[in-house]
């Protein structure tokens, strides 16, 4: 069958089981359940530290063809991962599922266990390094399930993910499961994404490299989610978890990008008082903020939230009374975890809270503006962030999806070119975010707006920004590269990505 | 029936439903299970705020038959619940029952609305007042049901207590749902109890005198949990909110009661690095707090948290470094509601944290001592804190069960006689907390330990504190007042108390 989007997707698709197609970005937004969650209590007097994670395996009862969950605030300098597989293999498991919000380079480990057996699935936000290449060329019998940073909450609590063993990685616990990201030699601020598994887990178990004294302060995931706690010389290296600083992009085509994507957020009319924003970590995108910070000054506008995983950039809006409040999911830089740990105005959230589309309203529903990346994006405004020229995996949605359908204003920023490769082309290899919540294209050589948001384009051109279809901005791609081969790919599906909502946007099948 | 602690219990209680009866105090605590929750989405764009509660009403669908919730946080000073009632009733609903964690005094028309048939079914964990006393003469045709504080997030999670609309007193709100106490005219710092409320109940609704830009800051309750937001002109009346500060007693009898309770605390070997404590806001308790705050400096100790209801006196103990941090619930004064907004040790907690018994370890379990008041204690130690002496209700458990159970060091502190009535007593009229978790009952003539406490009876007397039978005491008291009449009752149940585990303790009946 044909989704929404075109997307030629098999209606029951092995090891992945019957196929919802993507219907657009709002259905799906009505009644649903989270589900009943099952708990182990502990009776006054009962203790929760172990000695080791193979201790914490067996009490948790695993077996063979469980799931077991994974948070990726360590970044690339998490040993967790890697830790705990190592003993689930050590003890003989065998066929585990691994539901890692995402997965870096340093998992690379995993890709042996996949090669024996001991894990037989794989669900991510985002994947890159040599696990997704492994995916990519078809390692895995069964295909990895690729969720968004708010669709993963989503699936988690509804029970379509369903988790047996959650581990959480806690750069601060205390002795009854009391855990905070902010202290501790692995200290990686807001602990958002892990606060799903905690609470919706049969067990939950924390691994520490720095066990306090109860109680932990201050608190982020609580002791009433965690069942064991474990304490390990390290969990994590601190070079791989956070960079010093965050840096924009010194580059003049990207400065010329952002400058122009800052003058499409003054036309849109937003930047006034109450203004929200969330931009990523990359160059561009945060000198699109510098550009955003400079016209907030000028305009003396106090903007409500900037949202986001969380840069020092940012953190200095902050503090200059740019925004009144930061909401952060995951801390990026030291300076976001500083902040994080001493401004009460920089505040957690959960991924639920952050993006779940299935709640009561996530903050990503009150961003005026988000600045998004793109790998491509198509005539239809579809844009793949999942995989790489050469068809193979190199990220996923993260929080791509989802904030692009919250905000009032979803701001693509891309060279139109890279690597002599078009980025505009007829169709995007993968779709990880469908064109519909993507507003605004901002290239070095144009801008091109959404034809639905009639409005947007209005406002455009009375500000004197030029703007083209996306169909001119593909011309003058391919005019520079030359229209781009197809990928060449198989039948065999090595990724299915679901949308926010948790249908089926798109498959990624294996590379030649 | 009789149950484990020979109260004679019908197997079935009509307008109840079959008794579940108690089996001690650590029966049931294995494994459990949280129930499903339904959530109506919010879509990007869709707005909260409403024009009034008749609107909230209707959009959240009432309808006749239904439970609504409430919390207690605004205490004697709570306009909400007479708020939605008088709406509720204008609309023309029958038969809604009322969860509310606790119903004080200022509640006075809720009898009116008992007696139109407008509410049939009362769940609470404390009654006081009018409602108390027109339950306790059989107003009501199906008798309430008392919970604990501990007990009350446990039924709900568990989906005994299903909670349709759950209406939430807010003395700060945003635009999208996100709540705090700590702001705005009937500040009232911690919001523990309405915790289990937003997140389990079918629909969420927020009334506020203090509605907000977004986002606000602190958030105690998120905006994944409300529904619906309105907006009055006052949710409660300071006065009866909040005491300007709670005060230690001066009558000598409570000072050489809590002088006493203070030695047994010192003997018990608890008084050390790490100790943790809990004591009600009353005058004696808040005196054995004096007399454990002297003996901290004197031994130099550093404890660990203290928790509960918190008072300004308990605030300056953390202030003065003897504890590392606050739990709190609810703040019972200025004081603590200034600490809680401004110090991050001053951490709150839920309900379900503080005390649910089905849960991975609440706070109660690390509990070394606890201070507990009793209206009536028999010679098994069981405790009435439910009815008075002539068998009306005037109050309930509250946390008294939970802290009991929890507590490494269960004291009662109390004078011997009041009101011309022993307190120590053959039978109490009405068992609220359960002997087993009792340790220790000090009065001004002596100190009972409970005999399963044989390690403990052994420290008291190798620190020179006599101790006597329970049995003593009691004649000690009958000397004085002779043996106190046995109340009379009729047969019809007015309210079924549970334990903390939803197993029936016992039942208050129909005073004659």
């Amino acid at each position: 069958m044909k989704n929404i989007l075109g997307r030629e997707i098999p209606e029951f698709i092995e090891g992945y089981g019957k196929v919802k197609p993507f219907a657009g970005a709002y259905a799906n937004i009505d009644r649903i359940s989270k589900k009943e969650v099952k708990i182990n209590c502990a009776l006054p007097g009962q203790g929760k530290v172990l000695k080791s994670i193979r201790e914490a395996i067996l009490e948790c009862g695993l077996k063979n063809g469980m799931t077991i969950s994974f948070h990726h605030h360590l970044r690339n300098g998490d040993y967790i991962l890697n830790m705990v597989l190592e003993e689930v293999a050590n003890a003989g498991f065998k066929d585990i599922k691994v539901a890692a919000s995402s997965i870096f380079p340093i998992h690379a480990p995993l890709v042996r266990h996949i090669e024996k057996g001991v894990v037989t699935g794989i669900y991510a936000d985002y994947i890159s390094g040599p696990v997704a290449e492994a995916i990519s060329i078809g390692l895995m019998k069964n295909p990895v399930i690729m969720h968004t940073h708010g669709g993963r909450p989503r699936a988690i609590e509804a029970g379509d993910l369903h988790i047996d063993v959650a581990f959480i990685g806690a750069p601060t616990c205390d002795t009854y499961g009391n855990i905070n990201g902010v202290e501790g030699k692995a200290a990686c601020g807001a602990l958002g994404y892990a606060v799903p598994d905690a609470m919706y887990a049969d067990r939950v178990v924390a691994i520490t490299d720095n066990l306090v004294d109860y109680p932990a302060c201050p608190i982020e995931i609580s002791q009433e989610y965690v069942d064991f706690i474990v304490k390990v010389d390290s969990i994590g290296d601190p070079k791989g978890i956070v960079s010093g600083t965050t840096k924009i992009t010194k580059d003049p085509v990207g400065l010329i990008i952002a400058k122009t994507a800052a003058k499409v957020i003054d036309a849109s009319g937003l930047l006034k008082e109450g203004f929200s924003f969330q931009t990523g970590a990359g160059g561009t995108s945060l000198a699109v903020a510098a550009y955003v910070r400079d016209m907030m000054k000028k305009k003396s506008i106090k903007g409500s939230f900037a949202a986001g995983g969380t840069t020092g950039y940012i953190v200095e809006m902050l503090e200059e009374g740019l925004f009144r409040s930061l909401f952060d999911v995951q801390c990026f830089d030291l300076k976001a975890i500083e902040s994080y740990r001493k401004n009460e105005t920089h505040m957690g959230m959960s991924a639920s809270m952050y993006g779940n589309p299935h709640n009561k309203g996530a903050v990503v529903n009150l961003l005026d503006v988000m600045i998004l990346g793109a790998t491509e994006i198509d005539k239809n405004f579809n844009v793949n962030v999942t995989t790489g020229s050469s068809g193979v995996i190199m990220g996923g949605s993260g929080g791509h999806s989802d904030t692009a359908a919250g905000a009032k204003l979803s701001i693509v920023v891309t060279q139109l070119v890279k690597g002599r490769l078009p980025i505009v082309v007829d169709d995007v290899t993968t779709i990880t975010t469908p064109g519909e919540s993507i507003d605004v294209v901002v290239t070095e050589r144009g801008v091109a707006v959404n034809p639905i948001r009639e409005d947007l384009i209005e406002k455009l051109n009375a500000a004197g920004i030029e703007t083209m279809t996306i169909e001119a901005l593909k011309s003058i791609a391919e005019e520079m590269t030359g229209v781009p081969e197809k990928i060449q790919t198989e039948d065999k599906i090595v990724a299915v990505v679901e949308y926010r909502d948790g249908t089926v946007i798109d498959v990624v099948r294996k590379v030649k």
